[in-house]
């Protein structure tokens, strides 16, 4: 087959040092990728003042996926960077599953005294193109005593449906066959009934998918104190962000959480990327764990029809983790990468 | 001085058994009390088709403050008890402080393998009148293909103002001093811009208060793994909501998680609750751990200016959750009251 056409993002802080890593281990499971890097992030930001120029946008939706690292710098007022480049990703490639991952894997030490392995293994799919998200709202008398802020969340049954969708199939396809839905029914009434009422509908068509609800503030508690609760989760924008990073901490921290941010339709490439941001106090130091983002490269093969790669890479990402829980010496990001590396290569 | 009028709503489910256990103490404590209990809840709806009626609210006006066990049950649609009759207790009596201490008392049990007692002592300051609590929102097209249905957060200078101040109050109070606004400003940005610049701005009158920002995605994975980062925090009420169900997980579950609905400006009876629900499912069973609710009489004690009182009732509940580790025997939720009624007593 043609090589593999990847946009590569690796952005501030820690971000180039954990994509170097993913790429090498890319290049270690043999599948042929083509890449192109993008200085997209603050450095940019501050040479030309732009973002996200148009003409980078469609570049970028020439190519078969994209790796991010993270983006995000003190120097750059905050958000900017955030919603410019990384939102205006998601929204314009219409990424509308943010797919992510929360697994315990063994050897890997959880705040949670008594949570094992077989406990926390879930999928939570964020919807990423509207909710919270879709920047409605405004502000009335700015500075005065009589200010009014307002802040709107969108949601579409096309929007709500496809993800929703999505998550079914996901469900159907594991083991525990179960979805739930997190929302806050009682209180967002409106958004809440045409979550609910999708999932309802959606269900008819999968009889082997068990089905429940949960409202994201008993969610939140139980994925501290039951997380074996949850199989795959579906949910809105802004709770997904919230419930992703319980995730990521009960999971053994946000080093080893990835993510994709996925178009199903492939009607633009989708995006990988590990959950967590630039750090930027630890930047350049050899320090960051380039785990989440050789586990979101896993992600990006299977996306992309390679699974058996993608197999081969999350198997030595767990079998790197075992071992390092027996280890005495700390390792830099490259070695981590480089031990990974070896074992794909293997 | 004269007796203190309480108005008692037991609600529905485990409510009833836990408000019981609460006024014994109350009764323990000496404070002398006048109570009228009120039938608001799924036994009234069901009767009458009332939720709070008016003439009710006006009556509960005149107390000098309220009680309540929990609303809710699996015979009335979801959400009208909750939105109908608590959140509009909240609304209508102005509870804009909605005060939530996270607390985990010595002997108590957490699912976090290495907290200990002095990493997790924080105090919640929720919003309770605004924000996406509004109600505001509307749905189009619904049940079609092309429906949309929004939710809008509505944040008034007016109504932020005050709670930061509580908030900032609360803080020089404390031992450490330290305020955490919690919001997402990078993606909510009209309503994050607000409470951003209200903190600042209060914050020139609060030198001896240290302050930082965290993102609510963030705060929820460090409530997890570094709860000690955290002293007074001040957020929005859906925000509030969701971290304050962390904490009740963090700090040995629901069972031991008191809240106030306060009135700072004393303009209507602030309302005093345990943060669980009705608990259907072990309703009548004498199964409820009333201790939530007796801590809820203990900021309810110190709310009405009886702080030696609201001390000896804390201190109680904490002598029995130690000496709850040590016991073989599981007690029902009269045998708890019973225990630390006595504590209150002797
Ligand atoms: C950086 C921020 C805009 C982003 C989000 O809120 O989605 C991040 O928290 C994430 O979860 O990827
Ligand atoms: C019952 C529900 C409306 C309520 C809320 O969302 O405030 C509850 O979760 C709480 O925290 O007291």
């Amino acid at each position: 087959s043609s090589n593999i056409r990847l946009a590569v993002i690796p952005g501030d802080g820690i971000g180039t040092e954990v994509v170097a890593e993913g790429l090498k281990v890319l290049d270690a499971v043999g599948v042929k990728v083509e890449s192109t890097h993008y200085d997209l992030g603050a450095a940019r930001y501050h040479a030309t003042g732009e973002t996200l120029p148009d003409s980078v946008l469609a570049e970028l939706r020439g190519f078969d996926a994209i790796l991010l690292g993270a983006v995000g710098d003190p120097s750059v007022p905050p958000g900017v960077l955030e919603r410019d480049l990384l939102l205006r990703l998601r929204f314009e490639l219409d990424h509308y599953v943010n797919l992510r991952p929360v697994k315990l894997f063994p050897g890997v030490e959880t705040p949670l005294g008594k949570a094992r392995p077989e406990d926390v293994d879930m999928v939570v799919v964020r919807e990423g193109t509207e909710g919270p998200y879709a920047g409605a709202g405004g502000v009335l008398r700015k500075g005065t005593p009589h200010e009014i802020a307002t802040q709107d969340s969108v949601n579409t049954a096309y929007g709500v449906e496809r993800v929703v969708r999505y998550a079914f199939e996901k469900a159907a396809g594991r083991e525990r066959r179960h979805l739930t839905l997190v929302h806050k029914t009682n209180v967002l009434t409106f958004a809440g009934d045409l979550w609910s009422r999708t999932v309802k509908r959606v269900a008819e068509e999968y009889p082997q998918v068990t089905t429940d609800y949960c409202h994201v503030d008993a969610a939140s508690m139980f994925f501290v104190s039951q997380p074996q609760r949850f199989d795959v989760i579906v949910t809105d924008n802004l709770f997904g962000d919230i419930i992703t990073d319980i995730g990521a901490a009960i999971a053994g921290g946000i080093g080893l959480s990835a993510s994709g941010n996925v178009n199903p339709d492939r009607t633009a490439p989708s995006m990988f990327e590990p959950v967590h941001g630039s750090a930027p106090d630890i930047a350049g130091q050899g320090k960051a764990d380039p785990s989440a983002t050789i586990l979101s490269v896993a992600m990006l093969l299977d996306h992309i029809g390679q699974a058996e790669a993608a197999a081969r890479v999350e198997q030595a990402v767990a079998d790197d983790l075992v071992e390092r829980a027996g280890a005495w010496a700390a390792r830099t990001t490259r070695e981590i990468g480089d031990d990974i590396a070896a074992r794909v290569a293997g």
